[in-house]
């Protein structure tokens, strides 16, 4: 039986553990895609006690504590910071199989020093423990960055933001992390929210364009990604229920945003048709800054009216849309490859039955341009666990090319997630391991090497094109 | 090399063994959803031969047969039963990877006493064997119940149903098993049926009601849901093509109503609409009278037009229908949640590649409720076997709470079918102990072993609120 | 650790190994369904390099090669032949986890000795020695299917085909292999193309009908299919977005078909029922001549436009359409049924997530007509590699009957496809070996090497009724 969570946590061979610890572990971090507060990073935020770091916005352990049947008050209410950590420990104990007993405990062990199990009986010496920890200036969000050898991260920014954050970081030259804006335009997209006539009206105003029409939007846009890309941005990303093709005439789209803009009511075929051209005019910004497209979709949100209500969005109420019809993905990919402006583009649904048919679109659209120009994002969100990852990776090698795989990412609100990498290194680490030890790959670390050094980092810093770090 | 089906049967760990043999080999057996024919237990059946048990009503075994070519003369024709326990001795000596050969020599094992391999080498032995054992009155139904460790079993019935036979077995103190009915209100619902308003005229005269509109049925069924409550129900069954969410206003769903009565035709907008209002009510119900709504869908039924017509349904010609829509299951139960109407629910899917797409909807609507008051219910029908078990429970253990979830149940016609759950422990104990072993969990049988006693049998004692076996 | 690709590659146990090396390794390879050009075994080809067998006309490997960024000019362009060979060897040498890296491994050693691993490190070694093979009279085409133990091989072939080359391969008595046209008449069917009149045009020329309604299309459909079966056609072969089911009577069917010869445009509607007739008329004839009907579905084809116009099609642009609805599919087959026109079909979805689907339409089909008389497909075109064909047996094992499984085929243009029946068989064994390690089946090898034998072999020759193979 192997140790739990020992320094050979996962890695069931002795290959896996070669390439783990003499090629993997010791790369740096690059976290392309996550949602920290860059306003925490520039003023160096300190945590007062555990449950602030694991449970002040984490909806996946929300989620977890509603089905061990807490009550709300110990998850999101007025429960006292102690409390809500008791419960959670007493819910973690019994978290078998699940990704968040993984990645709580890997955090434990790194930033914590704690090598036992958390659970109801260990749950006051785990909070004093931690504690204690976080009252020392090496838990800074600075400073755990810093000792997790990130060298990048990419933030998640809306068009009409300052970037004043990023602004700030990057002249301070204590920091020497790159903290980059990434480019995130979906209000601008989602015409037909209730708010959408509100926020264009604040674009209008942040980039000083009267919009009027869908022209003037465009017009807008640009004035914003130019500022983007100015601020070191190079990667933007959408959050998409599917990705739709819809194709519709000029004409056509500017009447569907006047009548967005009078907030008349759209079809469901006139929204798909102005989120088409809103991405397809996206996609020729991104290929003229050579910037990569990151796709989201597959997802239905806040499907809890009671609560959204109570406690608005991003609280642990989101679910798989399983309408994410390959036919429509393809098509508008292929339409930008006519346009001859398909840039880069990272692949993510949320809906895991999605990893073949995914796989199958990539191999339509690789070319010279990039090592494995379009790519299928690491098994996100919900999926992001170790069957997830496996089952991502292996259906990626079967149909692709996985050599070529910019690898892991966060997309996290939290500072202590970097573990997550190892958590990816591991998994890829035994993957190609039992490959070599089943007699399928030969042993040849000049290869394997490499590809798992790539994978942890390199491919990312090379398809991003991230000059700093070069 | 293990053994054929011996003692540590599909067991590939020491923890796997330990807590399968000291944790969940002796746990009783709660049967929350099967088709037992309640009058059989009542009437404490005997069975002449091993044939009447096993092919008698076994669509499962039909189908094996059919696919091995043999004739239906030797299936549901008039071919002796000798005749047809040597055409499927046959049959199952080849059925390698298929649950029927693990069912099979699981109650060879455990009923009969047979430790061989049944094939056509040993099928006259084994035909001896098994008919001398049923002469046997420790074969009669209830011995059969007794000697397998149930406490309880749930049956499925109509809401027309008088309940005589569970009453009778109430009444009868020799027998201490508690047989229960289920709620099965399906025939009210399918207004696309030809024989709707045929049934609606004996739910009309069992229930002294006159069903001249929605309302009218609604009434009625309150009237029949108390009587099953007064009897001991405390759980509901409803199969589904797919969970649909079409709403509609009362008005449009009484003229629908009035249109079925009338025999009109019926668009399949209409139809939809009226099967969402008749959900939506019944789950208010299931809410006021604190019970479990089960969703089994993901269906098509009676597929090949001939055989039907010749042996009707239930024979083997049923299949998975692609066509379900997580975001109609999930707007399905937003819509109770916002009427606080939202019942403990089971999903069951009968298309495996909606695992992922369940468990995230069921953390949408966990409360304080209940432990796991959404469940994932277990590896139904077509997936009730080693890989769909295994996966159902990973998938259900990386998205939500493994530790909550109600488990087994038989879902079966025959009276040795309680194998299946010590088939279901045996997969259960594996996959943690292999997740323990591979240092993924602690090796703490504190926490295992009462996660596997639950998993077992205590958590549906407590999901169901069954006070008799508190 | 087992050793790379020896005599034991993908054999993890010693039932495996048994069943591979003394059943299945030894057993003839019957390939009913290949893409190979019978011009080239009627003229015996050579070929002068390894690049033209291997990169001539492969878009898996082009495909391999895009995504790892190599220019088009060394993959279909005007580079040299070694040249391309030289990037594709540093291409393959990371292609950890892919098909292509064992089933070129398997063919360097079976038909050039090669027993190393081939990267940019031994590229130049490999060109050599392949080419210093590939000039000995022994790598002829019909040299190598022999070498092969090939006994049988089905092309494909348009209706319109002349089956010329068929018949100087069967009169050329120094050829024992049989060569047998397949029919596949997707032309006839595919009334939206532009070129659709063009073809019928020919098919009038060829049949001597004069097409002017369906029903002459239907007349002429009838006089080639008689000269195929006459030249030893046994099996027809559709390739299909999905399996529709649009019914229409005969009077629509003809309007539609006077519609499409008038070159007016179509609905999306009125083409499912066109599709629906045509498909449902071909199995009819099947069904007469007791031909096996291939249904491959799931594709979407071309999706590179601007790729299409420079290189045409079959050029590595295709991907997964993940609308193929199980209803459909189910109700075709049922509308078979119910005019007893249904032959023995395989059916075959690009998509894997559609295998338990499939496995449960298979059961409602199956009759004594034949064992396993509706087969699902081996693991097809992108799912051909070592966890697709696990999957597909697992799901078919567990749904239905394995042992009635016809097994593999090549779907290649290559001659030295036939190591893919090897590695079939590795993987079978595999499997099976497995399931008997673990004591889920008994090693008995009277009914394990039958099975083996039977789905390497014996099942294809009896099911497809290869009267010279008996």
């Amino acid at each position: 039986m192997k140790a739990f969570m020992d320094e050979e946590f996962l890695l069931q061979t002795d290959v896996a553990k070669k390439l783990f610890h003499e090629y993997a572990e010791g790369m740096p971090v690059l976290d392309y895609h996550c949602h920290i507060n860059p306003r925490e990073i520039a003023e160096d935020r300190r945590f007062e006690n555990i449950t602030q770091v694991w449970l002040g916005g984490d909806h996946y352990k929300w989620r977890f504590m509603r089905s061990c049947g807490v009550e709300e008050k110990y998850i999101t209410g007025d429960a006292s910071d102690k409390e809500k950590f008791m419960k959670w420990a007493e819910c973690l104990g019994k978290a078998i199989g699940n990704p968040l007993y993984h990645w709580s405990h890997l955090e434990l062990q790194r930033y914590f020093g704690y090598h036992g199990a958390l659970s109801a009986k260990t749950a006051e010496e785990v909070w004093n423990i931690c504690n204690a920890k976080l009252a020392d200036p090496s838990m800074s969000a600075r400073n755990i960055i810093k000792q997790s050898n990130v060298t990048l991260v990419c933030t998640t920014d809306d068009p009409i933001d300052s970037l004043e954050w990023h602004k700030m970081i990057a002249e301070d030259k204590s920091f020497d992390v790159a903290v980059l804006p990434a480019w995130r335009p979906d209000k601008a997209m989602n015409l037909e929210k209730v708010d959408y006539t509100d926020y264009i009206a604040k674009l209008a105003k942040v980039s000083e364009v009267d919009i009027k029409s869908f022209a003037d939007l465009k017009k807008a846009l640009v004035k914003r990604i130019n500022f983007f890309a100015e601020s070191g941005c190079v990667v933007s990303d959408h959050g998409l229920d599917y990705v739709m093709y819809e194709p519709a005439t000029e004409d056509e789209i500017e009447a569907i945003f006047a009548k967005a803009m009078n907030k008349e009511a759209l079809t469901a075929k006139e929204i798909a048709q102005f989120k088409t051209a809103y991405l397809t005019f996206m996609a020729g910004e991104y290929t003229r800054l050579n910037w990569v497209m990151q796709l989201h979709y597959g997802v239905k949100r806040d499907n809890n009216k009671p609560m959204f209500n109570k406690i608005g969005v991003d609280t642990g109420y989101d679910c798989i849309n399983d309408y994410t019809p390959s036919a429509q993905l393809v098509d508008f990919l292929n339409n930008l490859a006519e346009k001859d402006s398909l840039p880069k583009t990272i692949l993510y649904s949320l809906n895991p039955i999605d990893n073949a048919a995914i796989g199958t679109i990539l191999g339509c659209f690789q070319n010279s341009d990039a090592v494995a120009k379009i790519q299928q994002g690491s098994a996100w969100w919900f999926n992001d666990h170790k069957v997830g990852m496996q089952d991502q990776m292996t259906s990626l090698a079967s149909l692709g090319n996985l050599s070529g795989f910019v690898g892991m990412l966060t997309d996290s609100r939290s500072f202590l997630s970097y573990t997550r990498h190892e958590y990816f290194r591991r998994i890829l680490c035994n993957l190609i391991g039992n490959w070599v030890e089943n007699g399928e790959f030969p042993e040849d670390y000049d290869i394997l090497g490499e590809m798992v050094q790539n994978i942890s980092y390199n491919n990312a810093v090379n398809y991003f094109n991230f000059e700093m770090l070069k």
